[in-house]
């Protein structure tokens, strides 16, 4: 294997996922992983820009942080790239006005939005909310619309969490797709422009991360 | 447009639906279609045979015909081919033992099948049983086993009630199908085998059926 400091040749900047690296999510916000909080406090001491890119979407960035910062990780919420911030760009930049499936832990980072007369839908982790009563909802104002969409934070299949493993919104926009025969855009991880997103934060072009 | 004796010429069997054509679902059993109990009732007197094929799966077939026969339908259980008892069929020929995530107006069609350490999943129309907790329930399931097996209760992706569009079992199976990395078995239309094993039980061919 190649020293660190070849391995890093030319990079400037490092993306840190967030749950699964900095942390195991579940109740009361789950347990760090170890070593990780060290780990960041090294590479924050170095001279590489880092950010956190995470498809979080049950809690707000602040929330997020606060859990963090109490497990001692050195995380500010500017630092953090999330879906629902991006979301909100979107949203704003196309006019758009969402009717929310999403976890009432979320829900402050739509406060600025208008959620009036709803022409499109954004689905995101929203677990328990995730009833029949409230995945019909969304359905219906998909079948309404004239040109429907629907935005999904993220699309992961499922996540693990310290009692098991979980359905994630990935499912669940399946689930839409299939009943209104549409395609959701999908904002965060894998799509190639959030990743790029979270680099022009951080001022770094793609070749200079890790 | 062709005299009926013309276009019924080698029929011998008639398959009906039952949603939709005989009568609208809703509430409290919803409404017959104008016309649907003496067109039947016509059928009846003709020298066709006469059996329903239906992918209703929220409702047991003694509870459906009951309904069905108050509205006036001459209709018995023995004449309906429906996705429940041909999946215990399946369930017992393969010694599969059920996970059930169905609605609670079906389960008595699966009273006599052994549901204890299930190596499968059935999944029905559940409408409001499609909680978080019931969906994220079956997921697991299917996670633990080497080979997951998914049966679903037909693949509609929604219907209409009286109050509005609803989600159909489609919908739900696509989200586990997703979340697995699975495709599900269909038990209903549009099944080929479906189709067959309701003709077989009219005595009736494909070729002499409409």
């Amino acid at each position: 294997m190649a020293a660190w400091s070849e391995r890093l040749a030319g990079v400037r900047g490092v993306l840190l996922d967030i749950s699964g690296v900095l942390h195991d999510s579940g109740e009361g916000g789950g347990v760090p992983i170890p070593g990780s909080v060290e780990a960041l406090a090294r590479l924050k001491r170095s001279q590489l820009k880092v950010r956190f890119c995470t498809n979080e979407s049950q809690k707000s960035r602040g929330d997020l942080v606060g859990l963090l910062r109490h497990m001692g990780f050195d995380i500010s919420e500017d630092e953090v790239t999330a879906p629902a911030p991006a979301t909100c760009l979107i949203l704003k930049e196309r006019g758009l006005r969402p009717h929310l499936l999403i976890h009432d832990g979320i829900r402050s980072e739509f406060a600025q939005i208008d959620t009036s007369n709803p022409n499109c839908v954004v689905i995101a982790d929203a677990g328990e909310s995730f009833s029949y009563q409230n995945m019909n909802k969304a359905f219906q104002v998909l079948m309404e619309l004239d040109n429907p969409v629907l935005i999904s934070l993220g699309k992961g299949r499922y996540y693990k969490e310290t009692s098991g493993l979980m359905l994630d919104v990935g499912a669940y926009t399946k689930a839409l797709e299939y009943a209104c025969g549409i395609k959701a855009e999908v904002v965060g991880k894998p799509a190639p422009g959030y990743f790029q997103s979270a680099l022009q934060e951080m001022g770094v072009e793609s070749h200079e991360a890790q």
